[in-house]
């Protein structure tokens, strides 16, 4: 007897997802068939609700509400001149969740390990800078790179802060509050809203 | 902000799935939206492909044809009268995958930490007792109890076999000893002293 096909499908295409492997996928599907109809029911409802999830065309950040900008870049309130270049959204949630931070934000995507900017992080970067110029006096006040704090993130931005050096009045980096070596990802957030007002 | 809704009940959802923790759901959900709808729509389907796994009434493994039985349960080629009682499913494939078994199984299910069986477990005990006695001689030919060799798998073994003894000629358990491929300098001195006592 061998797996019956349905389960080998499925397996095989959640085997495809971030830090899911094949023992864990086939596993995740003999859990779900025992689980019943019902649960396949919301797991695919729920999978399905990820439809509605848009991507801003201004700074890259996923939303749901209607209209064309998301939440933070429709936002009266917050600062439109003060910029923080993030890898992640995860980054993203993780500095909100600190509420230390008034500006909007740049989601440019994961780093290559080869330390350079991929086309598609090129075209966001000439976005924001084409969107600055818009501004008044046609400068941020100031881009933070918060990027992570290690080797590749401090080549990248070193790399966009050349890019962008003209249309920023200050450039500055997340101070290094958090552990070198690791990631905005894992940072509690008392050590992240720490690192937003000691940037420099 | 906050994360947005849909990607908090699909995390939230997918962190129910086993060995899926709430940070990978996330990211999960992240690459998910990232790959679109069309990807949302293959996994949906694979999701729903599932619901035509069946659970066969006799031995409790999962089945895709047609019947009341498994493949295995229904076969011609296959020994009625031995019967390899194992945990799982996957156990099940493994030992399909060896070509060394001719019987058939009872997916018994989850041993559980404490060293007792379930209510359901019990059921399918006695729902397989019901049925060899319907057999030629009202007896299985053999029973392998072919459970993990840990302490849990030997508690729940001798647990069983005691239940089952009236109902077959012969009960067994899967030899233990040094795996094939394996180095006599790794093996630790439980396995190793075992395959001493069991040489052959």
């Amino acid at each position: 007897m061998r797996t019956p096909e349905p389960i080998r499908k499925f397996a095989d295409l959640f085997s495809e997802l971030p830090g899911v492997g094949p023992r864990q996928s086939l596993r995740i599907a003999l859990y779900v068939i025992h689980k019943g109809r019902g649960f396949i029911d919301s797991v695919s409802t729920a999978l399905n609700g990820l439809k509605s999830v848009r991507i801003c065309r201004r700074c890259f950040n996923l939303y749901e509400n209607e209209g064309d900008l998301c939440e933070i870049c429709s936002s009266a309130l917050r600062n439109m001149d003060v910029i923080a270049i993030v890898e992640k959204e995860t980054d993203l949630l993780s500095i909100e969740k600190t509420g230390r931070f008034n500006g909007r934000y740049l989601v440019i995507g994961d780093m290559r390990k080869a330390g350079i900017l991929t086309s598609e992080q090129k075209i966001k970067l000439k976005s924001l800078e084409e969107e600055i110029k818009s501004l008044e006096g046609g400068k941020a006040k100031e881009i933070i790179l918060a990027l992570n704090p290690n080797p590749i993130g401090d080549v990248i931005s070193s790399i966009i802060a050349e890019e962008i050096r003209p249309f920023s009045e200050k450039i500055t980096r997340l101070g290094r509050g958090i552990p070198s070596g690791g990631e905005i990802e894992f940072a509690d957030e008392e050590t992240l809203g720490e690192s937003i007002i000691k940037r420099a």
